[in-house]
């Protein structure tokens, strides 16, 4: 049986170390404080959102929830964020996606400020995960990602990474910031022809497609590093990664559980991302 | 012996399809521009900006070279460029580089209108060659990759693709534009363990390591199509590629040479963008 990498122990381990830096900006008077927006109501976000508030305030960051109706004009919407770009008592900025279609997300995506965006939404961001530039912000998951594989002291250096799934909230942000800590890099896709022959090559494979169970025990190396950012339900509503975990954990060297792998870092990088912003912004 | 992919061909197909757009556009008495910003003097600059000029004039494109002082401040560098962006005679701008140290880059880039930014120098465009966004503009460089590519019907649809070299020039936009052409990509560099292992993989073998003739036979699959991104000069003062074209030409499907391969496909895409740039804005 491959070691757990227990998502929780790396969300507490982070809690922690930001509880501290938080105690700090307190003493200065500065209150780390996130804005998180929502238009219209969506389960899977109020699910998050609640996760994340309870997280922000186990850790001293206050958070202001934003809610706002399902019809509301793109204009209005941008009039609310260029009103929280401007407040300074607000350091980081998270909007809830997908918005509803009478907002363009490829046209408000460049009216948050780029400093208060701590989930990687303005192309500004984009572009520095992209170069590997500091000063940015990374999206939340593809974060979480590599705060599991620095807390185990996994070094991705020269070990050749598979990731299959190339969206722009976790594969592709992902390979780029994996690319930059020296991992050779290969990205994998439905239209990839014989996928199995690629994920079996994988020192370190990072399984984030979306679809449930599909990475199985003859499509992993003995030994490798398995990542499951898969966040699916099965028939009986058990919440499963893209990972059969049964079959393959066996094989694995180290293998991310779902749940209490990547899904439970996600909302404590959310809270070290606000947290930075802050410290940018005081 | 490989199939050559001749850079010179496709540039010329190109520039014939060119020269039809420029024509209805001068029709319209719309005339194409292209402003190419040079500051100090660079030889490597001035031998490129001579073949742009050459090209640009031969497609119908207007070209105007403005030279800077070496010691030009940064806020005078960007009075220049704010003049160009509200310039409407202006389609295309191109900025060399690298740029004097006074002048930083990192700023800078802000500065170009994304509209008129035909090399991908803005971060707003380097996040829509990411997300693989219409409406933006890539480095030429990867373009003429793509070019050759698609003007010899190689449709890296499923394919395993290997790029050797992950500059923000060349390696990194360009696995973002394969992997939106559906290709499997592999990205490996100085890094990379073992890298013939990765390269002999490869059914399309893209070199853009700017190492002369790093890339052998044994690091070749038979029959693959490799690409030559690398412009190096031996000690005999001859140009040559990444590639060791004597020797990887015989397995090879199909090679591009060096000279004649992508570098004389570069300052045609960089007329198309230009053509591109001026009927958005017209």
């Amino acid at each position: 049986m491959g070691n757990i990498l227990n998502g929780k122990e790396v969300a507490e381990a982070l809690k922690q170390k930001l509880k501290v830096e938080v105690d700090e900006l307190r003493k200065k008077g500065v209150v780390p404080t996130l804005s998180i927006v929502i238009v219209g109501d969506r389960a899977d976000s109020a699910a998050y959102i609640k996760g994340a508030v309870k997280r922000c305030g186990e850790i001293g960051i206050e958070c202001n929830v934003t809610e706002l109706p399902q019809d509301l004009s793109q204009n209005e919407f941008i009039e609310v964020i260029h009103r929280q770009n401007a407040d300074k008592k607000i350091h980081g900025i998270m909007i809830m996606r997908p918005l509803p279609s009478q907002i363009s997300e490829d046209v408000v995506k460049y009216e948050i400020s780029p400093a208060k965006d701590v989930d990687c939404f303005n192309p500004i961001n984009v572009s520095k995960v992209m170069s590997g530039e500091e000063g940015g912000f990374a999206p939340c998951t593809p974060s979480a990602v590599m705060e599991i594989l620095h807390h185990y002291g996994i070094d991705p250096k020269g070990k050749k990474t598979v990731i299959v799934g190339r969206s722009m909230v976790v594969g592709r942000p992902l390979a780029m910031m994996l690319l930059k800590e020296n991992a050779t890099i290969t990205i994998c896709h439905t239209r990839t022809i014989n996928l199995a022959e690629e994920t079996s090559r994988a020192e370190i494979l990072i399984a984030a497609a979306g679809k449930i169970k599909m990475i199985k025990k003859d499509m992993v190396k003995e030994g490798a590093v398995v990542i499951d950012v898969g966040i699916n339900f099965d028939e009986n509503g058990r919440m499963c990664g893209d990972v059969d975990f049964d079959e393959v954990s066996p094989a694995a060297g180290m293998i991310t559980p779902v749940p209490g792998g990547v899904g439970a870092v996600t909302s404590t990088v959310l809270a070290k991302h606000v947290i930075e912003a802050c410290k940018m912004q005081s």
